[in-house]
């Protein structure tokens, strides 16, 4: 059976997996690709450092970069190193070789997308990231090839694993926010420092690939409204599920008139629904298409061999021939896309979740039901729980030193109130709170989520 | 931009559909093929059937099929009749002169896949059929191409949407099932005769076609060990409720020791996992992969738009090039590929749910449990409601009008007996209920279901 040469840079976790598919599951790769693919250099940057986890045989790893460079026969190269440098310069290098690229480096592809797909347009090569969103979930396939029929409506998903484990594990186990981050650490499922997973930038950078395949349109990331999971609190969980709803991050792109609509951000999802059953490190995309209608994907977004098989699986697809079509075809990041400031979601209509710390007397719930009728705002469901208003709770919450002292002494009773809106926009319900804030029956921060569907 | 000319063979509900997709939004095939894929002829038997739903341009429709086997420029053809002649001769006449087809008729490929592969294949012609599996869930494409990195391990499926639309319509409003295929029939989610929806067939025949992609072997559907769901009452829909469980149609193939194992059947699915969230005519597939662990599919299964969205994906894919690389590489349903039988089900190990309809006396549970001690099975469960046997609940079951006369005179009362093993095997379930059955305390059919995970 033909032989065809591949390269690997960067052993890490993914480098690893990617070489036992190769080296271990060869006939698999053979039934699909109709050929071997054959894994003849894996370049390192430490070759002494211990690789228990995979078997390689003499003389595929390499500190030097220049043996695949300067190997005419390897076609294809799986760049697995995180960051944007030597990131860059390394798939730079790479495609001006003649190598075709496969990654999974989504950081990457935000900051420097546009230069690395035109550079490897001029120069014949293709690019291919099944890897960089939702790992196992090959989305960016089913997106930009098997949905090609569809005018996308919207996208929503749960890009971030250790977000989702974090809010699964504080919905099961009632742990706090700081020990759910903690379990998420001990478990291998977030980094030390885990920011850019649990304020929403992780998601939001996929968010932005998956908007560029789905709209055809280019999205600065930065400019994604986002809201981390920081400040969801064990409280919010269990009064959503009251309310027949659970907590995720969400990551949202919709199709409004005259442009797209993007966020970040928890969100209440309907019990029963797909996403609201979406549990630990899983992540999950649900596309609407106008002819398809909706489309449900689950799968684990992480982890070596999960994003191993996306990486081999774009392997296959580039030696084959099929991924370097759809790269031609598509001309992902070029000038045919525009670029696009996301729309203000202010006007965007949309139900909301709100939870206020308030004194416990007759006519508080009145003053602020009366600020949210100027707003429009009308209300869908009301929870008071004097009864569930214990101490450690009322510590969860942003209550000041004096506060939570009144109520040790029982001088002054703080009771949590939970409103739920029929449809209103987000402006509306920002304003409104940012009033009801003011009321001085209003004790430390207010929360506010969206509800989803 | 260049044009590709495509045709259609029949004009049906699907063609409709695809016509109105190529016709009314070549902006978005352009975008995914770089191309337009222009609409140059549509084949029908009748010329004067009305067709409101889609707005042809003149000259378009023809009812001689030479007008496409003629035109040299026509290099796709969306081939849309439904049965196996004379769909087969026409497939065959397309391949001949030059055509690469698309189908969506899951039928023709189960009776004549290796014929019509094989002629292709030595006219270098191309067969594409994401729409005859699961509509609106592009599985096909997943689990030929973008899962090509794993050794499939299962697929679990509900691949038939009249059937989950029956059990859903049971499980929410109580029907029978008599009164929910009507529904159904009244909904146009069912055929006036829907046997081969409702007794497990047509799920058979995508099951074989799934599993030929996923394990590489080629097993005749009909020796799939299957059953449908006219056995399955709405007390068992209720009664898995209160176990923790749905009852849900499951299509399963699952690589096991030497083969293969395959079977159709109404299946306990627990509540919370996103099979069991599976409603209406919506389809559901599980794939576990050994890299990628568990991804799950769900859309719709059926219906006009999503199978045009299939049917229109496959159009593109071919006319740009990758359909006629996956299906040189994986030589589907060529020589390559072992016919192998389904092996017998009944070593597997699997947990079983049994329902009982029994004497009300002291000791039946006793005689019931002796014997499913004897055959090594352990019960992990437990039911019986009295209390909730009505006469209405017991004329849904197979009771004999003697029985059931007794009971009217309050002489003798029959009550269902639930109960839900531990692990145990097929065969010994099988064994163990058909020597319950000889009891004399116990009366009417027994039921026996599988329980999933």
């Amino acid at each position: 059976m033909e032989k065809t040469k591949v390269g690997i840079v960067g052993m890490g976790t993914v480098g690893r997996g990617v070489a036992r598919l190769l080296l271990n599951f060869g006939d698999r790769t053979a039934r699909h690709a109709g050929r071997i693919l054959w894994l003849e250099r894996a370049v390192v940057r430490d070759l002494s450092k211990p690789r228990p986890d995979v078997d390689l045989p003499d003389n595929v790893l390499s500190a030097d970069l220049d043996e695949i460079l300067e190997d005419q026969g390897i076609v294809a190269v799986a760049q697995l190193i995180g960051g944007l440098e030597p990131a860059r310069t390394i798939m730079l290098r790479l495609l001006e070789s003649g190598k075709n690229v496969v990654t999974a480096n989504k950081a990457l592809l935000a900051e420097h997308g546009p230069e690395l797909f035109d550079r490897a347009r001029e120069l014949g090569r293709s690019i291919a990231f099944e890897a960089a969103v939702a790992g196992g979930i090959p989305i960016v396939t089913n997106i930009s090839q098997c949905l090609s029929a569809n005018q996308i409506n919207s996208i929503a998903g749960i890009l971030n694993g250790t977000s989702n484990f974090i809010l699964s594990e504080m919905e099961e186990s009632g742990a706090s926010y700081s020990d759910a981050v903690a379990k998420a650490q001990e478990l291998g499922y977030a980094e030390a420092d885990p920011s850019m997973d649990v304020d929403g930038s992780d998601a939001a950078q996929k968010l932005a690939i998956l908007a560029h395949l789905a709209f055809g349109v280019r999205v600065p990331w930065r400019e994604i409204p986002l809201r981390g999971i920081s400040s969801v609190n064990p409280a919010d969980l269990r009064y959503a599920e009251k309310l027949g709803y659970r907590i995720r991050l969400l990551a949202v792109a919709q199709a409004v008139t005259d442009g797209v609509e993007l966020h970040v951000s928890p969100t209440l999802v309907p019990i029963g629904t797909p996403l609201a059953e979406v549990r630990g490190a899983y992540n999950a995309v649900r596309v609407h298409g106008d002819a398809v209608g909706s489309v449900f994907y689950h799968g684990l977004g992480a982890g070596q061999m999960p994003t191993a098989s996306a990486v081999v699986a774009d392997l296959i697809d580039t030696v084959v021939g099929r991924l370097p079509i759809t790269f031609r075809t598509l001309k992902l990041w070029s000038d045919d896309y525009a670029v696009v400031s996301p729309k203000d979601p202010g006007m965007i209509p949309g139900r909301f979740y709100m939870r206020f710390d308030v004194d416990d007397r007759p006519g508080v719930l009145a003053q602020i039901t009366a600020i949210l009728g100027r707003y429009q705002i009308s209300i869908a469901a009301v929870i008071q729980h004097p009864e569930e208003t214990t101490e450690k709770e009322l510590s969860a919450t942003a209550l000041t030193a004096s506060e939570t002292e009144d109520v040790g002494n029982g001088h002054k009773l703080i009771v949590p109130l939970v409103i739920m809106t029929h449809e209103t926009t987000e402006k509306s319900t920002r304003d409104a709170v940012s009033e009801i804030a003011r009321l001085d029956c209003v004790h430390g921060e207010c929360t506010r989520m969206r509800v989803g569907n």
